[in-house]
């Protein structure tokens, strides 16, 4: 069993760890891809992964601190709530208008000088500039991400889903993310790769809201008294995700659908008074957009696209259907359903590949890797319109001019005589928004052939499958969408030419294609349902859309987990799934705890706190009053970093006797919690001998009242606990009252299948005879 | 203090009490409106209310029976789960499509031959027909509601709400409270009232959800031993959730909005796996319904409304804008804010006004409302057109005929001579769904005069606050969208013509007018988004409608409370507020337990459990172990309901040592929850006086693991808790263990507001200073 410690790092997201403690083994990460295994051995043991905490703190200070607050402190939060949640909204818009405008034109340019090279026959020049342009924008976008921000890599919704689900890996929301995120994405797209800057701009959004949530930078001397108030997980949570749902919302122009994606996918932990902010969001968005594209119109962008609030209008698209349109848009949403299941279990492959064969070679494979995937994209870009012959252009009166030139257009002259258009050409030599609205053009029959029509499908297919996993931020949306929408589009005129259904038009099948492969691929049904129709602006497609999300939700679920799922394991995350696995029932909450336990008592020596921080990773440590009471009493928990703060603070004293002093130095604000990777570690904290063999009093620190369990609970129902409320300890408490009074705490890390089945190896052989889905089914059962 | 014993009956509810507990103090009546006060006196002492319990009990025999449970059990709950999410699609499609044909053409049959006798001048007779065919329909509903099923008057989205949050108050879907709303609703909705029919369509999609979900009928023969699978709280939870979305998507024609209405307004718990099984449910509903008009088109419904699958179709009303425009559309969302939460306090005024006048006098009075609402509704009807002159038609080519004769149609021929029309008669001469169509329609310019549009807001409003209280079933969605969309098309006239604003049509101000009211009154947001979309089928409005709903709901939320939220006030529902109140912080859960224990031993004498059920009303007991270990231990839990099972099958032993034999006679199925109102009483039980000196033995049903607290947890945290999992039951553990193993028990009536001022009365004074909307905010604060 060999190690790969870099992998992790190789693949897309970094982190930041000791190399001595291997985080994925070889044979987790060949069963990655089955679905079975957790690859995280994250949590206590070495990782800085850690793990978010949403409980409310009940220690003397903290009440302290909640009794004295004012209700101009109350309001100052509301409104400061209020104007972060517009700030999000604000900037996340401009980000995305400024991705949009600055994708345009450099993809715009480059392309309408290679058509006046192909135009002017200097065909070689073409090639060159096509290949050199592409080449050296994924270039400095790959740069950017191995060098500066590693974490930028990928599309950046697994890593959302991740923190929203209570994971705090290092670098994930940081500002260098976000540079990276939006320069790298600015070069992916531009260079003409098969990504798109979707998921992007949800990484982008949230890590704006993560750097606004952060309650101001104490290093940069910007921090204000009242922003304290923000200082804890929960608040950075919701802002988090507002600022998920604020970038769908400025990828797509869709304002409801970004709620329901940051609803249905990306958030685990949801609030009615959230789905009130996010809406608030997400309108602000709505509003930037619209202003923005005003004041682009006039001509202040330079190039810029069409669409205007809805990107691909499907509107004039006829779609009255009887059952044999039915029974074609089943047969679509179910092949759908298996090419987008395919899409999943085979890109899942690639990117461990790449992680074997590339990533860990160093920076330079990775930049390598990068290179080919762009050289290959500009040889399909200009080598497949050779492939389709010239065709004489419709003599349809159409809204669409024919042949066209420049970058935009249905009917590409390419290479072609006047007259005459390259249908190939449409859809690859033009950048991938334009093809996806070329695809769903309505009202053109017949401008396609088959031949086209499956070479591209074949192309991009590969080409999606081969892109996502190279270290650039690569957003999977649109090329799911542009697969999903040719092979819709192929369906389409199989059926409207070979069995003449005449009832939906080539676009509406398109529409259709597109809605399985994301149904397929990323098992979403609401939210694709609305983000769809806002893309499109066709209701009346609303029934249609549904059936097919259905069919392919259902087949895709039956092969695989969703893509983003599949990338977060991959990845590593210890995520929380919504319900315990059903083997989780035949353990209790005993046989899950570690000993032996590592405790406090209420007044202890510095030297023994320091040792005991310096010898265990452990964030939270229970305190046990021992010498008065009859019996041992459990006083509550204090948190590791809460000790490090008041050790800092070096609030010592000479007796064992506390009195009634206490924590004289320090206010409650001081012990909010930073920011993820800003925190004290021990090695911060100098003591002195003298000051070793001196006191501290943990009594203001101590979380009285932390959520527990019998020890005769099932590990099932902890989890049920541990996950709705989201914490990140669960004190385990003896039913019987001999003994300690308390046994354990549960961790996140306690539930993670693989540490539960290393020390429980006699569980496996059960877990194998449950089949998958209805492994799901049973434990639904049981919620 | 006088006591109104028969109030609650009187409001809507009726809920079949003891009647010498009074379940609504007059004071606490008074306060209803301002916000303050739970009216609940439900919970443990007497009321039949009971609180719904979606924990996963681990006793013994519980665990058994999931081991024992084969993967063929658990197929056949995946699929008879998707076919209930099924079934429930299609049945209440189904009664959608029967209700609406039923209203159509009962409502349309009177119209014509009214319009056809003031054709003939004859007057007189015209004005009898109206009124007497209004008043036989609404008597009809009246009697139904007031003599089989009391449960039925009002719309049913607060008892369904109330359902969902975990109440469980008998005969809110009972089967005759299904058919009595199905009745009820034709008769009133037919009869010309302000109601609508889409709350009564929530509550009958969660009747028939519940029905389905009582698995089987023994009292029938019908029920099987698999469909015990689904007897428990969880799963008739989720699918009475479907049944509330099936309700919406029935109801408007809108299966996203269906699904979001249920997350947002109906649902308190949420799984991301019901998502996508109500979204299936939705799915159903659209292509029933599409079915269901496509067959009604061809002629074989009688008279069919238009509209097909969109309702409203809006498509075609310009909505290009600017700043002008956006002031007009802000005003128009501020004053709708003010003026929905106006209907909401007036509303509230009037039904409490009825309570004490009407529905307390006995069923006489309650009929002769609901027929003077009647009667005043027809003089309305047939007597505001006269008010209105007679207009030549525009010369305008219009898509619409002018003048009408018939039921349907903008420009209504009433009394007017040929080539004129009158105005008022188009909005109160027909159905309130033709008259919301004339509101909406686009490129009517100059249709309506601002006399003729003012007469008809004011009267609606006015009608709708009147109706929405008696007792008939009475949907609000139908009357809000009324009054707002006439609202809306005032304020488009005034900017359309005074300010002259071209860009957006009156059509299209009165859709933003309905989404200002239903914001203002109803207080949701992207649901009412996505519907108000889906009735209205343009997406370019999408915009502005977010606009305005933030900014009707905010001035809505600065005044009271959402309607629903109000009338569940007003009814009495205990129900569980999402966060915490503030002064709960304040109290630990040692302070709300009640003293002294009732408890068991794990053997216990049958006489002795037969004197505890009898003397009290708690419905689980804490079994402490107490001879054999050194210190008493706590045991586990034991819900009343299996008590009485067990008493009831004479599982009786002669000596108190259990040794291993437990529960011969009975199998875990026997303990599976019935539905409400089905179980066992201690009157059921018949226990001989040999009998009572025997022994039960407790251990199999012993729930060892509830979910604990300690007894230093403030009230708030403990709330989170118990809020967040759907508990019945909490345990309140002592710190120190010293005295009893278990302190108490905390359930849902120890949650609420009154009960706990009432025993700690020293916070109503910090309660007071703390305003509304600060309260809510800092409630937010502490999740």
């Amino acid at each position: 069993m060999e190690a790969l410690p870099e992998l992790e790092e190789g693949l897309v997201a970094p982190l930041d760890r000791d190399p001595s403690q291997p985080l994925l083994q070889k044979d987790r990460l060949t069963n990655a891809t089955t679905g079975i295994s957790h690859m995280a051995i994250v949590g206590a043991d070495g990782s800085l992964i850690e793990s978010l905490d949403y409980e409310v703190l009940e220690s003397d200070l903290f009440k302290q601190d909640w009794r004295a607050r004012t209700q101009c402190e109350v309001l100052q939060y509301v409104i400061l709530k209020w104007t972060f949640a517009f700030l999000v909204g604000l900037f996340t818009g401009l980000v995305g208008i400024i991705i949009n405008v600055a994708v345009e034109n450099i993809a715009g340019a480059k392309l309408m000088y290679t058509a006046k090279l192909i135009y002017s026959n200097q065909l070689v020049l073409a090639f060159s500039l096509v290949t050199g342009c592409n080449v050296v924008l994924v270039l400095c976008s790959a740069l950017l991400c191995v060098y500066l921000g590693p974490a930028a890599a990928g599309s950046g919704i697994p890593e959302v889903k991740a923190y929203l689900n209570g994971v705090d890996a290092p670098e994930i929301l940081s500002p260098k993310t976000l540079f990276v995120k939006v320069l790298g994405s600015i070069g992916s797209v531009a260079g003409g790769l098969y990504v798109g800057k979707e998921g992007p701009l949800v990484h982008i959004g949230a890590c704006i809201a993560s750097l606004l949530g952060q309650g101001g930078s104490r290093k940069h001397h910007l921090t204000f008294s009242w922003l304290r108030l923000f200082k804890n997980d929960r608040d950075r949570r919701d802002l988090v995700t507002c600022g998920a749902a604020a970038g769908v919302a400025a990828a797509f122009r869709a304002p409801v659908g970004g709620v329901l994606f940051a609803l249905e996918e990306a958030a685990s932990w949801w609030r009615s008074s959230l789905l009130w902010r996010t809406f608030f969001t997400t309108a602000v968005v709505a509003v930037v957009l619209r202003l923005g594209s005003n004041w682009c119109r006039v001509g202040h962008c330079g190039l810029f696209g069409k669409g205007g609030l809805i990107m691909f209008d499907v509107s004039k698209g006829s779609s009255t259907y009887g059952f044999p349109e039915l029974f074609a848009v089943m047969i679509l949403g179910l092949s759908g359903g298996i090419l987008g299941s395919l899409f999943n279990a085979l890109n899942t492959r690639i990117c461990i590949f790449y992680a074997k064969n590339f990533n860990l070679k160093g920076p330079a494979a990775k930049i390598f890797l990068a290179c080919f995937v762009a050289v290959v994209t500009s040889v399909c870009c200009f080598g497949l319109p050779w492939l389709a012959p010239c065709r004489p252009c419709p003599q349809l009166t159409l809204p669409y001019e024919c042949p066209t030139y420049d970058r935009s257009g249905n009917f590409k002259s390419f290479h072609c005589p006047t007259g005459q258009y390259n249908d190939l050409a449409g859809l690859v030599f033009t950048t991938n928004d334009d093809a996806i609205r070329n695809l769903f053009s309505t009202g053109t029959q017949k401008e396609y052939h088959y031949t086209s029509i499956i070479i591209f499908f074949v192309a991009s297919y590969i080409m999606a499958l081969l892109t996502y996993g190279i270290a650039v931020p690569s957003g999977l949306f649109i090329p799911v969408i542009l697969c999903g929408a040719t092979y819709g589009r192929l369906i389409g005129m199989l059926s409207t030419t070979m069995y003449d259904l005449k009832g939906l038009d080539e676009g509406v099948y398109a529409v259709l294609g597109a809605a399985a492969f994301l149904g397929g691929s990323m098992r979403m049904t609401v939210s694709l349902c609305v983000i769809l129709l806002e893309l499109t602006n066709n209701l009346s497609m609303l029934p249609l859309i549904m059936l097919v999300l259905l069919a392919s939700k259902t087949v895709g679920d039956s092969f695989n987990m969703a893509i983003y799922n599949l990338h977060l394991k991959i990845k590593g995350f210890p995520i929380l799934e919504a319900h315990p696995e059903p083997f989780m029932h035949q353990l209790t909450a005993r046989d899950a705890v570690k000993s032996p336990l590592v405790k406090f008592s209420p007044v202890e020596r510095v030297g023994n706190v320091m040792h005991i921080l310096r010898t265990t990773k452990h964030s939270a440590f229970p305190v046990i009053e021992e010498p008065l009471s009859p019996k041992a009493t459990f006083a509550g928990l204090v948190l590791r970093s809460h000790l490090l703060i008041l050790l800092k603070k070096k609030d010592f004293y000479f007796t064992r006797s506390s009195s009634t002093m206490s924590c004289r130095k320090i206010s409650s604000g001081e012990f909010a919690k930073p920011g993820s990777g800003k925190g004290l570690t021990i090695e911060d904290i100098e003591v002195t001998p003298e000051e070793e063999d001196m006191y501290v009093i943990l009594h203001p620190i101590i979380n009285a009242s932390p959520y527990t369990v019998l020890d005769t609970m099932s590990l099932a129902k902890a989890y049920t606990l541990f996950r709705q409320l989201g914490l990140r300890h669960i004190c385990v408490m003896p039913r019987k009252p001999e003994g300690e009074p308390i046994l354990g705490i549960l961790t996140r890390h306690d539930f993670m299948h693989d540490h539960l089945l290393s020390i429980h190896p006699h569980l496996r052989s059960s877990l194998l005879k449950d089949r998958s889905f209805l492994r799901q089914a049973s434990s639904d059962r049981h919620p």
